[in-house]
């Protein structure tokens, strides 16, 4: 079957902006107004960015803006030391989704947690991890807000993320409630990009209609933190046009989301240079 | 079927020092010297560390401190920018095998290589890296020196080795010479802990009698470098026990190499303390 590529070329409607991108300086509502100049159509704020912020008043700002919210970035960790901290995870949890709800969030972003202090048991952190998502999934249906597991790369498996894989992801949301519409994935190309078997599980997601998010960055050879050191898209090594692609064939068709943490260079720049690079990268790179 | 939990106590001759642990700061000389008074049974030199040196000289010397050598490390990387230098590679990895000949080294160990400079295609690195490891291969069989197969941490995917889990190593194997005594793969606890899918495939491998190399360290929860900042067994979050036994259920009974990058720690530190620490944490942590 023949299918045209569908680049992002004149589509940054189809794109958002994760606003750790521009390393959280300015108000939301600052950065809510120079997204939408910059000709994005959507935005994914973090739960640092509307701590205090009336919820109403900003939902009508992004909408007149012309915006929509594609997540809200991102779950307290569900692993814990004890069974109160995993029950206050899921409260906390619960709370951010009744703000991505009153946003009417695309969907809230899953970074699950790694070891609990003092643990080397990965498979009891899982099991927790499956627990806690197994409890909120019951509030994303009622607040309508479905839940997107992201796996994050593995040099993150001890201390954000026991969750590695797209298959694993796939895996888990699949034991927690198959064929949900409030379960799915989240796929961050900086996570994802060098799994030997990432098209198939990007195909497995996709036909499944789990793909509930796309984020975009790039990985630099010379990677030096392994957190704030992503690279803007196209300077690094990541093949995004075939994982855009993958994703689209498979029906995806957006958000595409850039999350890009660099404290030592975009995180300095000026935020409105910062977004006319992304767009440009988006229509150029991507 | 029971079986004795068969720890590392008392059994230092089954386990060995790989060189980098001490930083190379000594001529390989008295490295082996100190590994062999220390009471371990093996050791596993660089090829930086017997560079100009009077290989059959060497071995009579590991021979006579009653060492034997677990591994040499390690290959020159497969994947390159043109097939001159792919050829390159082979003709320098062949070379290095006749030095593991001469020191009579249990295994080759193969670490592949990542994206050629401009290359964003990992699919072509890994063909490389598969006709690199097939050419080499005939060498092996007639030097009879063992290719272990290293997968490294997908950290490393774009600058170290596009071979990123043991399933992806253990198919390589597979496409390349199934059941060839010739060809396994190097388990190396730092690169695989992570990894959701682990226990299932050291099953397979060592069923398969393909677990060539068993390597340790600690993945420390705060690590700051993504080379150089290995931990001491025990200093980190890796279920070190549980790897092990996964090993030996399936037959494996060593050699267990130590292997440290640690600069601005144990490299630091005198070599002798060093040494007596690794034996010691083999012995508690492991």
């Amino acid at each position: 079957m023949y299918m045209a590529d569908k680049t992002l070329i004149g589509r940054l409607n189809k794109c958002s902006v994760n606003t750790a991108t521009l390393g959280h300086r300015s108000t939301i509502h600052a950065v809510v107004d120079n997204v939408a100049r910059a000709g994005f159509g959507w935005i994914a704020p973090w739960r640092r960015d509307i701590e205090g912020v009336d919820l109403k008043k900003l939902k009508r700002q992004i909408t007149d803006a012309g915006l929509r919210v594609s997540s809200l970035c991102r779950s307290t960790y569900f692993s814990a030391e004890t069974g109160e901290e995993a029950a206050e995870a899921v409260e906390q949890n619960r709370r951010a989704l009744e703000a991505a709800s009153e946003l009417e969030a695309k969907c809230f972003v899953l970074v699950v947690g790694g070891l609990p202090n003092n643990s080397r048991n990965l498979s009891s952190a899982r099991q927790q991890v499956f627990e806690g998502i197994s409890a909120l999934l019951t509030h994303a249906r009622r607040l309508n807000v479905p839940l997107a597991l992201e796996p994050l790369h593995p040099m993150y498996a001890a201390d954000r993320s026991c969750v590695s894989t797209l298959k694993q992801a796939l895996s888990m949301c699949d034991a927690i409630a198959p064929h949900d519409a409030y379960l799915g994935v989240a796929l961050d190309v900086y996570h994802i990009w060098w799994d030997p078997e990432i098209y198939e599980h990007i195909v497995q997601a996709g036909r499944a209609g789990q793909i509930l998010g796309f984020h975009l960055s790039d990985w630099l050879k010379n990677t030096t933190d392994m957190l704030l050191d992503r690279g803007m898209m196209g300077d690094g090594v990541i093949d995004l046009p075939r994982l855009r692609k993958a994703a689209q064939q498979t029906g995806f068709d957006g958000p595409f989301e850039v999350e890009i943490f660099s404290r030592d260079n975009w995180w300095k720049k000026d935020e409105k240079i910062v977004l006319k690079e992304c767009g440009q990268r988006l229509q150029s790179c991507c």
